[in-house]
C-alpha cells in the first residue's frame, strides 16, 4: 500500500456535511497560504501577506474565486509547526450551503489542492510527531465515540495514557539490546557487558506491566464497543420480555410458544453513560428442530464470550435445586472466568408465594418482565459490576485490539528473552527475541511502522480528519 | 410575539448536525467569556483572562468540564463589537462526535447560559447593527441556496445590494416629510417650506428606482425558487416523456393512454447553475372525466404563472396551423407578458417527411423525447431564455416576496402622493402618504420593524445561525 504524496497541499470539509450555520474547509499544506492570498481578501479588497499575519489569528473578509465574491468568511491561520498537521494550516470558516462547501472544495482543487483521503490530517499529523499513534488512534475513536464510557477511553488514550510509560521502559530496554550488540562486536573476547540479572528484572519489571495492559482489555473493549450480557435460561421464561422492558420497545418478536427467538438479537442500551449490548438468546433447551439447535449453539458461544450472564429462571418451570444446576452448568461453558452470572427469577407476580428459596440463588433478583417490577434493579446492578470492574483495573486501560495483539506478542518475546537467560542462551539469540519485544513495542506508538499498517489504521478515518 | 430575551447569553451547534472531523460551538453574550475562563484550560494547565488577550485570536487546550478533561479544543475570541453578534463570542472547535457535541452544550446549558433560538444570533446582528434586516435574510438564503442563481443573489443582498441605494432616497424623502412638519406647526401662517415641484421630481425618481426592483421580483424568485417551466399540449404528444427525457428517470408515470397524468408533477433540473422547475401538466383537450377535468383547469392555472412554456405538439395529431391555434389560445391565458413559448415538435422519427411547415412554429425545436434527440437542443435555448431575463435587469434584483410586498405598498403611497401635490391636496393628508411610503421603504432594511416580523423572519432559520 502506497500513503498519500506527503509534499501535497490537501484540503477537506472538517464539519459534519450537509447543511450548517456555518461550515469549516480545512487546508494543510506548503501552498496553503499561497492559495490563501489567492482566495481571500479583507473587507479593504486587499489580500494577506501570510508571511507576516501571526499564527493563531481570524481575518474576517471576502472569499473570491475567479474575481467574483463567493462568500464572506472567516479565515483561521495556523502556521507550522504549531498546527494539527504541522504544517502551515488554513481553516475557512464559510457559510454552511452544501453548494458553498461543494464549491469552494471544487475552485480550491482547481488551484493545485487536492482533496484528503480519509484520515490524512492525522497521518500528516502523526508523520510530523504532533501525535503519536496511539494517540492519533484516539483521535479516531473519540469522533466515532457514542456514550460517556467510549469517551473517556478515547481521550486518556489522546492524552497518552499507558504510552509515556511504555516508552520509558522501551528505552531502557533499547540500552541493553545496545549492550548486547557491543558483545556481540566483540564475540572473540567473550566478554559480557549486558549484566544479565539486570536484564532479568527490567523485563521482569516491564512484564507486570503488560500483562496489566493486556488484562485491562476486555474490559477496555467492552468499555468502548458495549457491555456483552448475554439473557440466557430456558425456553418461555421470558427471555424476550426482559429485553423489551430494558429497551423500552417490540424489538424481539415476543410469543408464547416455546422457540419464537432463534436468531440472535441484539440490541444496546446506555445506562449512565455505559453501552451494554444485550444479546437475546434462543432458549437453552434440547431440541429437535435443526433451526432451533442452530440457535442453542449460538446461545452457548454467545455465553462464551459475555462479561455479565443474566440467567432468566421461571418458578413455574424450574425448582430451585433446577435453576442452580443450570447455572452451574452454565459457569462451565464460559470462557470469561470473571463474568458474572445473575439469576433473574422471572414471573414473581404469578408465584407470590412460592418465591422464598429463590431469593437464595447466587445474585438472585426477583421481577416481572411482564409488568417491569424491579427492571431498574437489574440496570443498577448491571452498572455497578462494570464501575468494579473498571476500578479493578489498576492505571491504564488498553481498548484497541491492535495495541493488545503488538502487547501480547511483546510479552511473548520477552518471555523467551527471560527463558533464554536462565538457559544460558548465546548472545545472539538473546539479542534477537529482545529486538522481537522492542518492534512489537514500538509497533503500538508507531516508533515503528509499515505503510500497510498506516494504510489500514488511516483509512477507517474519515475524510477531513 | 415576544422576542426571545437579548440580555442572555446564548449558545448552540453551528456545523451541520452528525459526525464530523470538528464541530464548531457558539458561545454569544456577556457572559461568553466568564463560562470561557471556566471550562477552558491552556496545556499548561491555566486557565484565560479574556479580557487580556486579545480578539480574534485562536488557543489551543483542554475542555475541562467538573475537573475532567473532556476533550482537546480550540477556542475562537470574539471581542464586542468585532464578532458576528457584536457581541463577546467564543467559537469551541471539538472534536465531531455528536456525543462530545451534546455533552458540551448540556454542560455549557449548566453555567447559566441558554440554547439559542433559530436565527437568534443573526437576530442579534441585526439588532447590534451589525447587518440590516435585507442582509439578515440574505444570511438565510445564502444557507439554504442549493445552486448558483441562488446563492448568487444571496451574496448580492448580504453584500448591500439595492438597500444602500434605497437608505439615501428614504432619507431625502425623510427630509421633506420634516419639511411637511414644519409647514403643519406653522399651520396658520401658510407658509410652504417644502418645495412641492423638488418633492415631486425626487418622488418620481424614487418610483422609478422601486419599479426597477419590482418588475425584478419575478426574476429575482424565478432566480432563488426555480424558473417555473410549464410543459403543454394536447394529451398524448408525449410531455410525461419529455419531462423524463430531461430527469433521465422514470418520474412521471408515462402510458399510451390518453389522459394519464393528472395531478401536476413537478420535478426540478439545475442547468449551469440555474434551476429550473419543471411542470408536467394533464393533457389540454375537452373532457367529461371529472377528475381529469380538474386536471385540464390546473394546466391553465400552471400556465398563467410560467416564465417558460414549452408547448408540445405531435405532427400526428395537429396540423401546423391547429397547432398555431393551440400557441394563440396558451398566450391569452399567461398572465405573463413576458413568458416565452417555445414550440416543441415531438416524434419526429416518425414523421420525417411531414415537418417543413412544423419548423416555422414561433421558436420551433424538433425533437424526439422517446428517443431523446434534441433535448439538450431545448435545454441549452431554456439556459439562453433566463440569461437574457437576468441580464435585461438593469441593477439589482429582488428576490424576497417581503422585499416585493413592501416596495408595493410604498409604490401606492408614493403615487397617492404625487397625485395630492397635483390635486394641491392639504399638507396634513401629503404628510400621511409620505409617511406612508417611509414606513414601507423602512420596513425592508428593517429601520423600522414589529417584533412580529423580527420573529416570523428569524422563526425560518435554523438553530445556530
Amino acid at each position: 500500500m502506497h500513503l498519500p504524496d506527503r509534499s501535497d497541499t490537501i484540503c477537506a470539509l472538517a464539519t459534519a456535511p450537509g447543511i450548517g450555520a456555518i461550515a469549516v474547509i480545512r487546508i494543510s499544506g506548503n501552498k496553503a497560504f499561497e492559495v490563501g492570498s489567492k482566495i481571500f481578501q479583507t473587507k479593504k479588497g486587499k489580500s494577506i501577506n501570510f508571511e507576516e499575519v501571526k499564527t493563531h489569528t481570524i481575518h474576517f473578509g471576502n472569499l473570491m474565486l475567479d474575481q467574483e465574491l463567493v462568500d464572506e468568511i472567516l479565515i483561521s491561520i495556523f502556521k507550522n509547526p504549531h498546527s494539527y498537521t504541522g504544517e502551515d494550516t488554513l481553516e475557512i470558516s464559510c457559510h454552511g450551503s452544501t453548494f458553498l462547501q461543494q464549491k469552494i472544495l471544487e475552485e480550491i482543487q482547481k488551484k493545485g489542492i487536492r482533496l484528503a483521503t480519509a484520515g490524512e490530517f492525522t497521518l500528516r499529523a502523526f508523520l510530523n510527531g504532533k501525535l503519536d499513534l496511539t494517540q492519533a488512534e484516539a483521535v479516531g475513536d473519540l469522533i466515532a465515540a457514542e456514550h460517556a464510557s467510549a469517551h473517556k477511553t478515547a481521550i486518556q488514550q489522546l492524552r497518552g495514557g499507558y504510552q509515556t510509560a511504555m516508552r520509558e521502559l522501551r528505552q531502557q530496554l533499547m540500552d541493553f539490546a545496545s549492550l548486547l550488540e557491543l558483545e556481540l562486536d566483540f564475540a572473540e573476547e567473550d566478554v559480557e557487558f549486558a549484566n544479565r540479572e539486570q536484564l532479568k528484572l527490567l523485563i521482569q519489571g516491564l512484564l507486570i506491566e503488560v500483562n496489566k495492559l493486556l488484562n485491562s482489555f476486555s474490559t477496555g473493549n467492552a468499555l468502548k464497543s458495549g457491555i456483552p450480557v448475554v439473557i440466557a435460561g430456558k425456553p418461555n421464561v421470558g427471555k424476550s420480555t426482559l429485553l423489551n422492558a430494558f429497551l423500552n420497545e417490540e424489538k424481539a418478536i415476543v410469543s408464547d410458544i416455546a422457540g419464537t427467538t432463534r436468531d440472535v438479537v441484539e440490541d444496546q442500551l446506555i445506562i449512565s453513560g455505559y453501552r451494554f449490548r444485550f444479546i437475546d438468546t434462543a432458549g437453552l433447551r434440547k431440541t429437535e428442530d435443526q433451526i432451533e439447535k442452530i440457535g442453542v449453539e449460538r446461545t452457548y458461544a454467545q455465553t462464551e464470550k459475555a462479561s455479565i450472564i443474566l440467567y432468566l429462571c421461571d418458578p413455574g418451570q424450574s425448582t430451585p435445586e433446577e435453576a442452580l444446576n443450570e447455572i452451574k452448568a452454565l459457569k462451565i461453558r464460559m470462557a470469561n472466568e470473571d463474568a458474572t452470572i445473575l439469576t433473574i427469577v422471572n414471573k414473581t407476580d404469578q408465584y407470590q408465594d412460592q418465591l422464598e428459596d429463590y431469593k437464595n440463588l447466587p445474585n438472585a433478583i426477583l421481577i416481572s418482565a411482564k409488568e417491569k417490577i424491579n427492571i431498574e434493579v437489574i440496570k443498577e446492578r448491571l452498572l455497578k459490576i462494570v464501575q468494579e470492574q473498571e476500578l479493578a483495573i489498576e492505571g491504564q486501560i488498553v481498548t484497541n485490539a491492535r495495541h493488545a495483539s503488538s502487547l501480547k506478542n511483546a510479552a511473548e518475546a520477552l518471555q523467551k528473552v527471560i527463558a533464554g537467560i536462565n538457559n544460558n542462551l548465546s548472545t545472539d539469540l538473546l539479542a534477537f527475541e529482545l529486538k522481537t519485544s522492542l518492534y512489537h513495542l514500538g509497533e503500538i506508538t508507531g516508533e515503528i511502522y509499515t505503510d500497510d499498517l498506516l494504510g489500514n489504521i488511516f483509512s477507517r478515518f474519515c475524510i477531513g480528519k
